[in-house]
């Protein structure tokens, strides 16, 4: 197929997701390795976007296309109800890398799907409705964890799934609390937890589901504390702690689970992306085994064709055995703290379009303002203009509402690193254009 | 990996679907090609199953693996954002053999998201909020294509997705309408429906949905017209037809899309399964003209990090290349009338225990009834003896309730599945045992 015959068909065939269909124009990938994607101009992008955060080993690593070729050849697929050698490795291998005595998986093919069967799994366990989640989330798009998204991607799914109530996560920049310190916004952040949970009745509460790490919605790590209050507050009162980690999750914090940088062990993970950079589609559960037991003599109500797909599951246990032969846990937390930090700090420094600068491994925000002292968002053409700066210099950014979010593959190296953020510098120009004040 | 390892690490770490995890004995599957596998003890079996109704080229199809190994070393994952090569192709050829104008493509990992955004779109494209789906019907376990669901396997998902009404489909067999002819189903089916679109406000209803032949809930073909009559109560309200043909399309019953056998064109039509037998876990929704210009420059509220992913995208064309050069529909269509549905009849004629046959293609049901006479089901254990002895006698069957399901893959030779049948037929004596009229 011609380029031009990619594109054509592009345009009569394929419906794009979150998009107005008639006002794109998708840019022909035709090829990718490591650290970069070519378009089919020839032109060559440094991938400061893994995508949608997700391919963290980079692109077209040699031994995961290698796994995913060999295991094509011995068995791509096999039914849930089977024992396969891939499906039981890669179970073992992520339960082991599991906080706490976590020690089940249940495989779904995404992470939407690995939502819808957390809160799936915290009802029954608990026998209980109500599903406590926080504005300023994304957990995936069917009708279970579009209910669960905080942000406005869930408007037009409503009135959706009952049962969803939502609560302000800390986010200091933006307090929901007029906190003035990190110690004071997770003080009072747990109090309207807990609050919210009184008001609800705790008896009535299944789970409180929350992203580790805020992804899309502006990259926002918890502050020391808030993650072991929340264990506590779930805790005292029986309510399941789901912590979705399907982006935060496998490397882009430095870590297998990001949790694992607050100490705390949740009763359910979900988890997708990195565990095999989407290589192959796969997404799951990490199963407490207190709420594995509640299934143990009565049926799981939930399933699906693919679970457990030994392709993907293949896929899964390549990327773990790459990212501990390859040292990129420790690559990640060193590339966050020697290199990308202090450059997005001398960014901060040096742009008036910049409020905020905060992350963690290979997982960062530049929140744009148009004002630093109101903290007023810079407008969309402002964060429009950065973009297209960006891919004129050769970088592939992620961006999201006033945004750049700095979340490049975990393998990227420091000297492609130093490159991306040196473009990024340039191009925050054309936001500092849009400040006001 | 040794056998006796993925058998334990199966038992302490893979949550299985729809299972009591501590009464499940799962088997070991090392291998697999064409109509057969085999387990850990070299055990080799014809799968009467095709897994979960799924593998429709068949176990490890030569070229599939070929296809899936290039595209892995070609390109294995891209952002839904991009426009590719294989995405494009894949969308191109199943509009290309989608029926009447359908024309483009939404991409999703498999058949519970492509309910989901088929519901999505028809909701957000009328503007309306109720959506009529059948009993005897299974679209998925996700929120909302649960809620879909018109069998037991919704119940532990309750207070679901608000706004899905019910109606009872045609089903001869076991009428809801006291009919006694095809015909008068058929009619009766549809003054049901009417009146319940009637009763719900044709106003309100933004969809139909509907499996094109019913499938986990008994492999029940419409009768000639039902579905034209759907399309008319469609037209008159401006209501959108969804056909689910995750199981039923692709193969299953002879054609591209299993609606083509009653010349009907829906709005939208889900798929997933045959598409690319699972190889790569792949499913979606093709789209109306009107309903996707409904998106043109309206973003389409729905997404998934790994629409229209390459490497699924490279299997399915390469399936629907094989299909055409290997003549499987055509196969499929004489295999289901020269050998499936003759040897049935037979099977029917001699088994007190056989209530009815009925399906096409590759898509065939043998209802277990107790009693002809009251058409009162076979109990449970019945259907497990029958299965037994399918196993013992080498035969992977496919059992739902009182029913064993002749599912076989598209490619299953004729002498292959003779060879089934006359397995089936010896293990339906221990069916007929339990026949008390």
């Amino acid at each position: 197929m011609t380029d031009e015959q990619t594109r054509r068909d592009d345009r009569a065939h394929v419906f794009h997701s979150w998009s107005a269909q008639a006002q794109i124009d998708p840019p022909v990938i035709v090829e990718a390795s490591g650290s970069h994607v070519t378009d089919d101009t020839g032109r060559r992008y440094l991938d400061f976007s893994s995508q949608l955060v997700n391919v963290n080993i980079g692109h077209q690593h040699p031994r995961m296309i290698a796994a995913i070729q060999e295991q094509a050849a011995r068995l791509a697929t096999i039914a849930p109800a089977a024992a396969n050698d891939k499906r039981s490795q890669a179970a073992r291998m992520i339960a082991e890398r599991a906080p706490g005595d976590l020690s089940k998986v249940f495989f779904t093919n995404g992470g939407a799907e690995a939502n819808e069967n957390a809160l799936r799994m915290a009802r029954v366990h608990t026998g209980r409705h109500k599903i406590l989640a926080a504005y300023r989330s994304y957990h995936g798009a069917t009708a279970g964890a579009i209910a669960l998204t905080g942000e406005p991607r869930r408007w037009a799914s409503e009135p959706g799934m009952p049962g969803v109530v939502r609560f302000w996560g800390p986010y200091l920049y933006r307090s929901s609390f007029h906190a003035e310190t990190e110690e004071q916004e997770c003080e009072r952040a747990l109090a309207h937890l807990r609050d919210t949970v009184a008001a609800e009745g705790p008896e009535h509460v299944a789970a409180i589901v929350l992203e580790t790490v805020v992804g899309t919605n502006g990259v926002i790590p918890p502050p020391d504390g808030y993650l072991a209050g929340v264990r506590e507050i779930c805790d005292e009162h029986g309510i399941v702690m789901i912590a979705d980690e399907v982006m935060a999750g496998f490397g882009r914090c430095g870590e297998w689970f990001a949790i694992d940088r607050w100490g705390v062990v949740p009763d359910l993970i979900s988890f997708a992306k990195g565990v095999n950079s989407g290589y192959v589609p796969l997404g799951g559960v990490v199963i407490s085994p207190e709420i594995a037991a509640t299934f143990d003599d009565r049926p799981y109500p939930g399933g699906l064709t693919y679970s457990g797909h030994p392709l993907a599951c293949a896929s899964a246990v390549a990327s773990m055995e790459i990212f501990e032969d390859e040292g990129i846990l420790e690559h990640v937390r060193t590339l966050g703290a020697e290199t990308i930090e202090p450059a997005l700090e001398k960014i901060a420094a040096k742009h008036p379009s910049v409020g905020e600068v905060r992350g963690l491994g290979v997982f960062w925000a530049i929140e744009l303002v148009a004002d630093r002292q109101t903290r007023e968002p810079i407008p969309a053409a402002a964060v429009g203009a950065v973009a297209a700066a960006c891919k004129e210099r050769g970088l592939w950014p992620f961006v999201a509402a006033n945004r750049v979010h700095v979340v490049p593959p975990c393998t990227t190296t420091a000297a492609e690193a130093e490159e991306g953020l040196a473009i990024l510098d340039e191009a925050l120009a054309a936001a500092d254009a849009h400040v006001t004040a």
